[in-house]
């Protein structure tokens, strides 16, 4: 162990590897996670990704599945990425000929090989499955197809089966052999002995394919890498069966941290991982590791003041390595170091002896359970700051929706606006969308609505809601003014919402 | 490496180890995660279930940081928990000072002790550094506190200087040496060598925290184990700054599975990680080893027929030793065991002829993005078994709803069902709730409104919204019938929606 202080982090003595690639599997063991599915377009949008950010081998998907598979890994094939492009198959004919159909270059094969897998599941003895990986492999050889071959459920079947399924499948031209912890169960120093093992009689490149389910899939894989194996799966996002395969972006850092090499594109990680989270409607959790919105999100008071004096006291990288963006939260644990960067970087001028007390209504907030977001933040700011004194200047006096079958949604509202009073009426898509049509018509016709946010209702059609109304333009263009309101009433509670956001824009306007 | 057939794992050979505990930061480093804030009822809430789990010591806050905080700690120190409770504090008398404030008996104090941290966020010299952590650990004894003492990022720090740190503060009377990977940099082999390296030096317990930025926090604490240490720092979910602290789950896990220890009631992981996701409002990502909602979920087909002949097949342990439940997911790559499965336990009579064409209608919603859930495969199942023919059963002729300030929200509906022309009218708390009471009186008074879901809208007040409706109560009490519908206006949606359920369990309820 040595300490690496060019890149500021702490490095295995020696460890250097080359001549490692990930397969990724991101379109097959990721799809394969319950909740996912994947149509022909999401898939060619993300092997396009996969292509871009450098993986050896894109296994595009499991070719016997069904005839809209085998139409998608095809058109894959077709889009002439530098990644190889590959399907998954059993260890049939019938599976090989499906993916024979896909114009792939690539097959990986499987049989499973252990003792619980053989009994409950294939009712195979253990020559009768090595005879369908030879048969298996033979035929897809004899069609020209390279050969990725894997004993399923490796890490528990009887090493010395392991080791003789090896020798066979190697000699019938398996090009290469991965050893998959199908079901998670390796730990990082068995790892290294099972490799170690298994290079006694593999001649081939080994892989590993390694799950979560004991969240030891990334440091399993890296073990494997350190004991010679030369491929890793991955799947973005740490997708796949169950609790997933180790994460890409985990395994790519962790081979560049500490083993000195990069096996794809780093800068473009970020993005990949939020283009996978997008395309499968599967949220990125906050504090994943390289990725999540907190990887670089810094709240506590020692924190923020290390973080802003030095990055790296409190970050193991730069995000900017992996297209990440730092960024300072508010909440409990906040200093003024905090608060103060964050008026800045929304152009607010605050009066800094107003601080402490801005920093007491967030602390109250975030204790309460809130998230003090940037709007959040610029709506106590102006509470602070223009603290209304009796009533609003802007009260709705009237207000009617009217809607229906055949009928346009309409709303007509009446505002008195320091004594003046003004009536309006408006359509909309809707009751909500008419009705803040018409208060912008009443109050201000250059008001715009930047934003309308309404939180899930789950329960009953009488369940509490909450509305979030962004506006701009009731004085100058490059203010945004926010107004909130939680109530029974769809329509309602979004008109309260949308007085509150005018309410105080319009006062702090007067007051300027 | 051994196959250990009892648990049906793969073991450490020799690697039992003894005397290992827990140490929670989940109500500090936890709390301290960006985005979470505790009120003093939650903090004691987690800390009644860490203790019923049987953690060794619960970290319960930082006493230094507020009046509020450390009146918290008191109340917590005050519930006569066996967990030992301990509160944070830096080096120096004043935040020690805070901690006897709270009468617990235990103090967790620390100071950064590399070059980074001296440099850019303390600006003091090494001898500074171990002058102030002797001064704080003599003050904390002699107020007869039990000390564990941190160098804080002690894996970027020169390997001497963090000897010379160790000898001092145990020579200062610390009780304990915690050794922090601050920033989440180290590898399991690295830890190792560490751990190795620090024993020859020091005499006291050695415990681990480790940030979770690379993946590894797992890996390393168990390294850190096998090498010697003998506490392991943890937080619920892997909460904690960035990317989180190792995840208690996934370390007890591991301690058992590998290690053949049992440091906390196993059974109670499930609550506990969903009460404190709870508590803090911090989903449990999907594929959260251990306790994610897919740790025990399967879907492809392949995995489902294995699974539900034995279990083991595709599960490292049973879940039922975790607290959790298996759960069999209906997508894209179901096949028909799952299906028939899954209408078993729905208790839905469906013939087996019709079984390939309700898998292909699961499909296609499923590659179209849907999430296939009991709601929509009841739906499925019912529009295959009562396919419709020709129009709705139930018109709506009429809809016309009224809302606005000072007005009570109210709908009147006129609907034709089978050429008989029925009128009502009615009230609700907002103008969805008076719709769908309308329509309900209109056509059977005994319709019940199950569940009504709305999704969040995000954008402009015209953005799309999508409803589901679940009623009962048409023809009988026990059958449940969904409608789901997809428009740019609250109240027509969710009208299209009720009507669309209400159809559903007519024509079915008519054709039996």
């Amino acid at each position: 162990m040595i300490y690496d202080s060019q890149y500021n982090r702490l490095a295995l003595l020696g460890s250097e590897v080359r001549g490692v690639s990930l397969f990724d599997t991101t379109l097959r063991d990721g799809e394969q996670t319950p909740g996912i599915a994947l149509s022909a377009e999401d898939k060619m949008r993300i092997a396009s990704a996969l292509n871009d950010l450098g993986v050896d081998i894109i296994e595009a998907g499991f070719a016997a599945s069904g005839d809209s598979e085998k139409d998608t890994i095809k058109q894959i094939a077709k889009m002439g990425l530098s990644s190889t492009v590959c399907s998954l198959a059993r260890s049939n004919k019938n599976d090989i000929d499906r993916v024979l159909d896909c114009d792939v270059d690539y097959v990986h094969t499987f049989i499973a090989t252990s003792d619980i897998h053989l009994k409950y599941k294939l009712k195979m003895t253990r020559d009768e499955v090595k005879a369908k990986a030879v048969e298996a492999i033979e035929y897809a050889k004899s069609h020209g197809l390279k050969v990725q071959f894997s004993c399923e459920d490796a890490t528990r079947t009887d090493l010395d089966f392991l080791k003789e399924m090896h020798v066979t499948v190697q000699e019938a031209g398996a090009d290469a052999i991965n050893i998959p912890d199908t079901v998670g169960v390796i730990y990082p120093s068995a790892m290294t002995y099972l490799i170690k093992e298994l290079a006694k009689v593999t001649e081939v490149p080994m892989a590993v394919h390694c799950h979560n389910d004991m969240g030891l899939a990334v440091a399993n894989s890296l073990a494997a890498v350190a004991a010679g194996a030369k491929q890793i799966h991955v799947c973005v996002n740490g997708l796949g069966e169950r609790t997933g395969n180790a994460a890409l972006e985990e395994v790519a850092l962790g081979l560049y941290a500490n083993f000195d090499t990069e096996v794809v594109d780093l800068s473009k990680i970020g993005d990949i991982s939020k283009t996978v989270s997008r395309i499968t409607g599967w949220p990125i959790p906050y504090n994943k590791p390289i990725t999540g919105r907190n990887a670089f999100a810094h709240e506590s008071g020692i924190h923020v003041h290390g973080v802003l004096n030095n990055a790296s006291t409190y970050e193991a990288f730069r995000p900017e390595l992996v297209g990440m963006d730092r960024h300072i939260v508010l909440g409990k644990h906040s200093g003024t170091h905090s608060v103060k960067d964050r008026l800045n970087a929304l152009k607010i001028k605050f009066p800094d002896e107003c601080i402490p007390k801005l920093l007491a209504k967030i602390k109250d907030l975030a204790v309460s359970g809130k998230e003090v977001d940037d709007a959040e933040l610029m709506a106590i700011a102006d509470h602070i700051m223009w603290k209304r004194i009796g009533e609003d200047a802007v009260k709705l006096k009237e207000f009617a929706v009217f809607t229906g079958k055949g009928v346009t949604p309409t709303a007509t509202v009446t505002v008195d606006i320091d004594g003046e009073i003004r009536t309006s009426s408006n359509t909309g898509t809707g009751p909500v969308d008419a009705a803040i049509k018409a208060i912008r018509c009443a109050v201000n016709e250059k008001i715009t609505l930047e934003e309308y946010k309404l939180s899930a209702i789950t329960g009953g059609s009488d369940s509490l809601c909450e509305v979030t109304v962004v506006i701009k333009g009731t004085y100058d263009d490059s203010r945004l003014s926010v107004g909130k309101a939680v109530g029974l009433d769809i329509v309602g509670t979004s008109v309260d919402a949308t007085m509150e956001a005018i309410n105080r824009d319009y006062i702090r306007g007067r007051k300027e």
